[in-house]
């Protein structure tokens, strides 16, 4: 199985499902396409009919794109993990919360964008962008609240926090005012192993 | 069972798990809210967590949002149904397909509205609407090619083609340039008994 992705510096998309794979430990070829290159294009489009990253190439050569897709994706090939919750009504929260990043969120994503190596806190802090931040933060205590936590929908890292590690990359850089709640969680993900190993990537790449 | 929708006229959003329901003959409750309208914003927060439809309330009284969210979801409560295509190859590029219309096409929504009793040849045909439309019509073009169609996925509309019935419904009204395939795709989701509900129902609210 291969996962080719983007930049880990700026390509928030591609962190999901690397951070996944990554955490439970599931055995992958990683490929990288640097972003933003006369020939970023045509390498994307060789492998992504899509054109755009993250793709998953499976063993038998099936391109699988779009973050999301691919994450569920990984679920089905992986029953043995629980990375949706196995409670069906946590589980169609989960994929509520997450289909809401993926569809959602453009100002925060377009004025704060995922530049893991940048510290710039107060940049970007335009009134719609705090409006989505406002809006993931009620996500992520309803969530909490409900599970018991310390992850979104409880006792282990899943799809949900993994579609939503790109944001708190953006928090770390950014720095705006946060709930306690909203900052523990920020800070519990980005300690959680697999995406420590992203980060440290990106700033290697960065050098 | 209770679906939240907007009208019917304008909620591509809302006409995606709605027509799902109908195609498979799922008894739900329907519940319009208005959109636009002073005290739209406080109704549609009293069932929708992220205050937007559709939303699908279970009988168990959990919300669920977020139209691809509420198609895996049913998808998962019926099993009887081939909502997504058994193959795992196919049921893969079929979420591919479903995540990408998601998250994208934002000129394509932002330029063409969905405006069913709309008929305006032309307008909105942006050099970046243009684009989304190649990138709709390349993967119709290849999901057809690929399953021999009638519908994206083989002999039964699914939860892909549900998620392109609203970009069916924008092309009906300001009618670009289109290749005889996405043409022909396009008839038939039209006449789609569901969809042709749905679009009998969009008339009568106009009235
Ligand atoms: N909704 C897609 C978005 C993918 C996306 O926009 N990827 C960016 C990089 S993060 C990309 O490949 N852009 C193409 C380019 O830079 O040419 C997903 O979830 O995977
Ligand atoms: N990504 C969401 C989008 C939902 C959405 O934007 N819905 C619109 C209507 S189509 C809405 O409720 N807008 C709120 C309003 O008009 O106040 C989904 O898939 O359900």
């Amino acid at each position: 199985m291969k996962l080719v992705i983007g930049d880990k510096s700026n390509s928030s998309w591609s962190m999901r499902p690397w951070v996944l794979l990554r955490h439970f430990g599931i055995p992958f070829e990683e490929t990288l396409i640097r972003l933003g290159q006369p020939d970023t294009k045509s390498k994307l489009l060789e492998v992504s009919p899509s054109g755009k990253v993250p793709c998953l190439v499976t063993d038998a050569g099936e391109a699988v794109w779009e973050s999301l897709a691919i994450m569920e994706t990984i679920a089905e090939m992986h029953p043995e993990h629980a990375m949706w919750p196995s409670d069906a009504a946590a589980r169609a929260r989960a994929r509520s919360v997450s289909a809401e990043m993926h569809a959602g969120f453009a100002d925060l994503r377009q004025n704060m964008p995922m530049e893991i190596t940048t510290h710039a806190p107060g940049r970007g802090a335009t009134p719609e962008a705090l409006a989505n931040i406002a809006r993931i933060e009620a996500i992520w205590a309803a969530c909490l609240a409900k599970s018991g936590g310390p992850f979104l929908f409880g006792a282990a890292f899943g799809i949900a926090d993994a579609m939503f590690a790109p944001v708190v990359m953006r928090f770390n850089s950014y720095a705006p005012t946060l709930s306690a709640t909203s900052l523990d969680y920020a800070k519990r993900i980005t300690a959680l192993p697999a995406v420590a190993a992203w980060i440290d990537s990106a700033r290697e790449e960065a050098r």
